[in-house]
């Protein structure tokens, strides 16, 4: 299996965008699955993809497009899932393909729904891709400031570093730096739990409960997402200020560009959980991440009273005054 | 000695306000060391300081004021020094009366000027108050959200827990907790580092280098942090990631009221060092504290590229985008 060799990139949003951006600073040529064939003829007429960075162009001649997710994922040697979660289980469902032979690699942010089960897992379990042949990509990074070529980072994960560095390679530019990391799981629980904490974070913000208390309640999530991945997924030399952890959370949760910090801001003002589901166009992952995690956390029993108040607050009808008042305590 | 005994408050600032209010909270009355009688004498007339957080009123029946720094330090049993680092020493100069015996707090953030030593370092050497005697405030905690009476934090450090827990429960109230820990160096230099930081995000905030880049830096400097307290003062029990460290930095480093921030901002955006200097009614801390650290890592030999970075800006005129540039692949 050569790495990274021919590859694909599976999902057509602006998180696809940028990384096939990415990947054509080295790669002669990519495969390109997305969904829609009117959208890929619009990229192809265009130069660009036609929803999502539009100001960015391509030169289409070195891309091969297709809606056939099978004929790609045959055709390719990595796989580069990027797809929102909610939407992967079912395009992975057209998947006839055998993939227990390719890399693949998860830029998804999220966990699978109804699995309650991280998207690694996920392909372990039910598409027999072993652990060596599994990568994540983890932030900070957003694919607007790849875009704009702000100097960004991006982590590799892979529990085989020499492959982490392989696919890291085919990523990196002067802008764009790569760090690799063997901690395929902590990367991807820290990333469905930044989003919870940026709920929490938007909460207080909408509360307008200072700065500080900002600060305070940060620098306890870091540490509950340092416990819960402990037991979740023991690890030595696992340093939870590393940036693909603490940088992560730090971009989430101070962001006001970030939909989960959105959606806990507007149930910090006032509005009902409901009413401000309703207000956005697409309901925050932090959202589904809390259940997940909550339920997953029924088997650890780790000690997590930012995740408990969240949730109290999301699925407990528990005004968030009251739940927020809850953790002051807990606070070190 | 008992502790906190009569309590003397030493300075008459915002942050020296703002911990006499706690005080009062708890203590039947203070002592109140002021440097200039005319504010005094106002203090009195009006109930409130005439200078700093004037909203904020007092039952000054409850106070005993002096100028005479020897009177309020001889009768007090905890002398709780809140000026800013550099009067301290001018301050310290006229005090003739034996404080060896006494319990000192110090909430002064920064390095004691010439010598490059922290503050309980400078009370050991020079007024031979034992290590057992010293205890130190850190945040994340500001005077103004204090006085606004918004839910906030204080961490009390001193080697011995009881000593640190007996004090802290003479400032905690329902909207003041307090968190007790026994690395009172490390609190002390993380109060510098923090605003070396923050100028460090001033100047990327500056030069618009984007969400992403200002989180790599502050989980980077984290890191730069806890190397450098481990050099300096080891300790197994520190977690970087406390409030008393993180939230700090945090609150420091994305605060636009911050004075370092403005000041590494400006800087970003083009002004000289010297320029920057002259638009600021006071220097900002930072400034005097790279040099320090800087200096004394130079016995440490700390890897510490974003102080450097910061040094080589502040201090020999390199330009940003090229001190910046410098750290780019250092970032973890």
């Amino acid at each position: 299996m050569p790495i990274p060799g021919k590859i694909a990139i599976m999902g057509g949003g602006s998180w696809a965008t940028a990384l096939a951006k990415l990947a054509l600073n080295n790669a002669d040529n990519i495969l390109w699955y997305m969904r829609r064939d009117d959208r890929i003829a619009d990229f192809k007429q265009t130069g660009h993809n036609p929803v999502y960075l539009s100001d960015v162009t391509f030169d289409t001649s070195r891309i091969h497009f297709s809606s056939d997710i099978n004929e790609i994922a045959d055709a390719a040697d990595t796989l580069l899932l990027v797809t929102p979660s909610p939407y992967m289980k079912s395009h992975l469902k057209k998947l006839s393909a055998d993939i227990s032979k390719k890399f693949v690699v998860t830029a998804i942010k999220g966990i699978v729904p109804d699995e309650n089960m991280i998207v690694t897992e996920y392909l372990q379990n039910f598409y027999h891709v072993p652990e060596s042949h599994l990568a994540v990509i983890g932030g900070p990074c957003h694919a607007e400031e790849v875009a704009l070529e702000r100097l960004s980072y991006l982590t590799i994960g892979c529990n085989d570093l020499q492959k982490a560095r392989s696919f890291a390679d085919i990523l990196a530019s002067p802008k764009l730096k790569t760090i690799i990391s063997s901690d395929v799981k902590g990367i991807e629980y820290s990333a469905v739990l930044k989003n919870v904490y940026a709920i929490a974070a938007g909460i207080c913000h909408g509360m307008k409960s200072g700065d500080n208390f900002q600060a305070m309640l940060v620098s306890n999530a870091l540490n509950e997402m340092d416990r819960f991945l402990q037991a979740v997924s023991p690890c030595r030399d696992r340093n939870i200020s590393d940036s693909v952890y603490l940088g992560d959370l730090l971009v989430t949760a101070y962001s006001r560009f970030s939909r989960n910090h959105n959606f806990g801001s507007m149930i910090g003002r006032g509005y009902s959980v409901s009413a401000a589901k309703m207000e956005m166009e697409m309901i925050a992952e932090g959202y589904f991440g809390t259940k997940c995690i909550y339920e997953i956390n029924e088997r650890y029993k780790v000690n997590m009273p930012i995740l408990q108040c969240v949730y109290d607050i999301l699925y407990k009808k528990v005004l968030p005054r009251h739940a927020i008042e809850s953790i002051y305590d807990t606070f070190l």
